[in-house]
């Protein structure tokens, strides 16, 4: 193990401390491995996928260190099944080299200790079990902050996302929805940007429901800094959660890998705002990709804060979503009972309601007149509405009656 | 044709008045029975449909006023694959008989004259094509006033209809569609109600368009009242359309069943506004029925006069439109060509720009190891962004050019 070992001991202590349990020496080496892992591959890079899978972290980061050729990795890889040839593992390997750094993994399990982070990997019983439907593409481990048990209510949960321009409108909805939603006893999973993301947090918490973020960057430092505040009060109550280690700037790119997460760990996704080319619907295309509902709230067709949404629903099959009850169920609530509707008419009380008059009674034959209706059925139907108090039999004939 | 020769002189003239052309006897005793029919049977009584079918209109008239007992009527009847037994006829002739008078069909032609009125029968010119589509619930002929060439643009037709309760943010939107399918062409009808409708006509005669309003009640009096200037207009540049006699007050049932009419003559439907129980959501089901194109336009969860557009759309699979060039795809128009996307850049493109920096130069190995791509890889997409204008080699390094 020569990576583990250039610093054993201390690596060993680092890695106890964001495990939060004792470990034996081969799970030590495989969390530090993992760790490792997530500082060298970009999030969502299905060769690190694939190779971790077939060897193992731990093997398949001293194969790296120790330059193994890729055409033997390869045979080995092409074991599992996986989409990988040699010409992929070589440049897999040319783009892993720059950051094969011991001194790397050292500082981010360092810096996660200074933060009270914990490592979760595959395997954990807290692991959410979404992620395996990524494949290759999923996380090699998970940075964690706050409660971890906030990650057992994903069976029960839903994602809220959307515009950081989000209208006052779409704050309101995403507002409703989140709160609506936490009273149905689901957890809400967001992205932790301005707009709507924010909005769905924070009502979360203000209904003490569990909610959980998932950030592109490092958790050493939150992003946007304009929402610390918000992201240390859910590390209180609820959980942060990045696949990079700290020290890991978001990028544009890790915020569209970010949003396969989102879509992946949660039971359903609902975009409540977006602009035409908003990234919303990048995390909208994950959750379809990947299987899982998708849902879209209207807005006015005059706002361009919305006009994504629409494009969801009309191109992207997402089902239009207008409130939590609905939203409970795109995720697999079982829909409400149908309410009871207002004793509706027959076409023929429809008609002759319509030849009474509520001042002027009338006889029935001119009322079958009005009505086009038979003599023998205005009776019966006259005689029908009055039961129900709606026609009443006057001196000079039939009236309306409201 | 004892119902035709009670006045027979009278009649041949008011009936040549209404048809606008010279007919021979055989053709002004149809369009006399059908004038006469209308005024029978209520709009969509299918059993009136079959038994016209069946004899023609004017046989049928004269079998019902010579009261033929129905088992022999229902003999014919039969022939026509019209699902109709004698029971149905005989309950059906129970409903015609009280309004079996000559005295009524002359007075709906003499007003008919007086208001400048024509009689459309099927198999006349401008007959519309879609109402074949409703079988014997069909009309039995079409009073109308205005330009019956309006009726030809039918075949690029789009219905608009809604709440009468219409927001501003409804009305702004029908006048924008309404306007947006005239510019593209298209003939615009609707129901001549307060609010959606109301709007979408006058749009439409404000960008001088054609637009043809369907009324549930008789032409001599147009309803409602406080649309009597509109309407008027609409006689003057468009047309407007009832199945009933002149004399006939417009009822609910003869609202529900104008509905058909408006789903049934047009290329496709959009409710613009409705509530959760509009009665554009009866059109709306109309026009699912026939099979014609539906489509809503979505609103502000918040706003009661949006829900029933969005029902429309989660339970009877409704199109979302936004738009005029949305709702004309609906009605048939081809889609307009995708819009060129601007560039949209790779996945290692995004990760290198992600990489760079505007102000900070980095050098190669710098930039692969915060994109975690390979030298190989970093090299050649910098070359890409350099011609693009995107990256530019300082003395220290790369960075990104704005």
């Amino acid at each position: 193990m020569t990576f583990f070992g250039v610093q054993e001991a201390i690596a060993a202590q680092l890695v106890r401390t964001v495990a939060g349990a004792e470990l034996d020496r081969a799970a030590l080496e495989e969390r530090f491995a993992r760790a490792a892992w997530t500082g060298i591959a970009e999030p969502g890079d299905g060769a690190a996928g694939v190779l971790v899978g077939a060897l193992g972290p731990s093997r398949a980061l001293t194969a790296l260190i120790d330059r193994v050729p890729p055409e033997q990795l390869g045979v080995e890889v092409s074991d599992t099944g996986g989409q990988l040839d040699t010409a992929d593992l070589t440049e897999a390997v040319a783009r892993w080299q720059p950051r094969l750094k011991s001194a790397l993994a050292l500082l981010a399990l360092r810096q996660a200790g200074r933060y009270g982070m914990r490592l979760l990997i595959p395997g954990d019983p807290a692991w959410p079990d979404g992620l395996a439907d990524l494949g290759p593409h999923g996380p090699l481990a998970l940075w964690v902050r706050g409660d971890v048990s906030a990650l057992d209510r994903l069976a029960r949960s839903i994602s809220l996302v959307g515009a950081r321009a989000a209208t006052g409108y779409g704050e309101h909805v995403a507002m409703e929805a989140s709160a609506g939603l936490v009273d149905r006893g689901f957890a809400i999973v967001s992205g932790a940007a301005y707009g709507i993301d924010g909005m769905a947090h924070r009502a979360a918490l203000a209904s003490a429901g569990t909610t959980i973020a998932v950030l592109a960057g490092g958790l050493d430092r939150f992003y946007p800094s304009g929402h610390e505040a918000l992201l240390t009060r859910i590390v209180a109550s609820g959980l942060v959660v990045s696949e990079v280690p700290p020290g890991t700037p978001p990028t544009k790119w890790r915020f569209l890998q970010r949003n396969r997460l989102i879509a992946a760990v949660s039971c359903a996704t609902v975009v409540l705002e977006a602009g035409w080319r908003s990234g919303s619907l990048n995390t909208a295309g994950h959750a379809a990709a990947l299987g899982r509902p998708l849902g879209a709230v209207p807005g006015p067709v005059t706002s361009a804060a919305s006009a994504g949404c629409h494009r969801l629903i009309r191109e992207y099959d997402a089902v239009l979503v207008t409130n939590a009850a609905e939203m409970a169920e795109l995720a697999g609530e079982p829909a409400p009972e149908p309410g009871g509707d207002p004793a509706s008419r027959s076409a023929e009380d429809t008609r002759v309601l319509d030849a009474l008059s509520e001042r002027t009674p009338r006889a029935v034959d001119d009322i079958a007149q009005r009505s086009g209706l038979s003599l023998a059925t205005v009776q019966s139907v006259l005689g029908a509405l009055e039961l129900d108090g709606a026609a009443s039999l006057r001196e000079r004939g039939w009236v309306r009656t409201t």
